[in-house]
């Protein structure tokens, strides 16, 4: 097994409270910039520092792939609860979500462990995967723009994050 | 409509090019630490700081609230394709989640939209709030410890971070 990654947090968390990090008291759980990002997990992708946000400023949702239809709880309760009206879906360049699809992945888990329990849910489960990323990006924004349950007066916008530059490009 | 703010991403970003932003080529889509981290959208959670992480380190899934039943996919995804085998789960004080019930949300949504066509979809769904902060996460660490499709070998740990103080602590 690995070294665990979790025995670096207290020695760093300590050194962000000593920079003066933690909260303005003045800071509500509502988002500065009433906005949410959608983006994927992947560990490339340091959404404060990529797009200039600061402590307060977003909500953001992470998932692989950044997926609006995985996200879709975390989206009703930031604009009903927390007034967020803008959205904001991320893509990246170089992402896994690209490199398998369902089935294989569903195959993989049955290979592995061929008496799991819950081999009957894998085989239900929708992964996710895309192929091409500008499609997918926009295909989400045209989701979240028809969804029910998103407000109609909220401002939607789609994105790629560069992996190999660092750059964004907006796609809608 | 509040002034939208995606209008400051592309400025923002150049800046974090021009600072030496981007990955270095090594980088690939493996987390370096092999560790997934699963936190809540909450805006005042600049994960990557506050943890002494950099890019390339960790899977970061966020979702309202931090919630593992909502990032189970994304956790398969991260474990079997990815070769993560760290889960950390965070919730935070001052919690949005801890401020309504699934009723209530529901209720807020029919009285705002009587005739919305997913109304039966919002009143099938778990919201996923919680009240106590310590047994959530303790909840959570089990959920994962005995999940059927989260690696056995799988090292997890439950922390909370404080917005008051910016600190973190471990639970589990």
């Amino acid at each position: 097994m690995s070294q665990s990654a979790h025995t670096s947090f207290l020695a760093a968390n300590e050194e962000y409270v000593a920079r003066g990090g933690g909260q303005p008291p003045s800071l509500s759980a509502v988002p500065v910039k009433k906005l949410a990002i959608v983006t994927c997990m992947d560990a490339r992708l340091n959404v404060f520092a990529q797009l200039g946000l600061k402590e307060g400023d977003a909500h953001i949702i992470r998932n692989a792939g950044g997926m609006a239809r995985d996200a879709i709880r975390s989206i009703i309760i930031s604009q009903r609860m927390l007034d967020t009206r803008e959205i904001a879906v991320f893509r990246h360049t170089l992402c896994g979500m690209q490199t398998f699809t369902s089935a294989q992945l569903r195959e993989r888990i049955r290979e592995a462990d061929p008496g799991n329990p819950a081999l009957d849910v894998v085989n239900h489960t929708d992964f996710l995967e895309f192929t091409d990323l500008e499609a997918s990006v926009k295909e989400d924004v045209q989701f979240l723009q028809n969804h029910p349950l998103v407000l109609p007066e909220t401002t939607i916008t789609g994105w790629v994050y560069e992996v190999e530059t660092g750059r964004i490009r907006q796609i809608v």
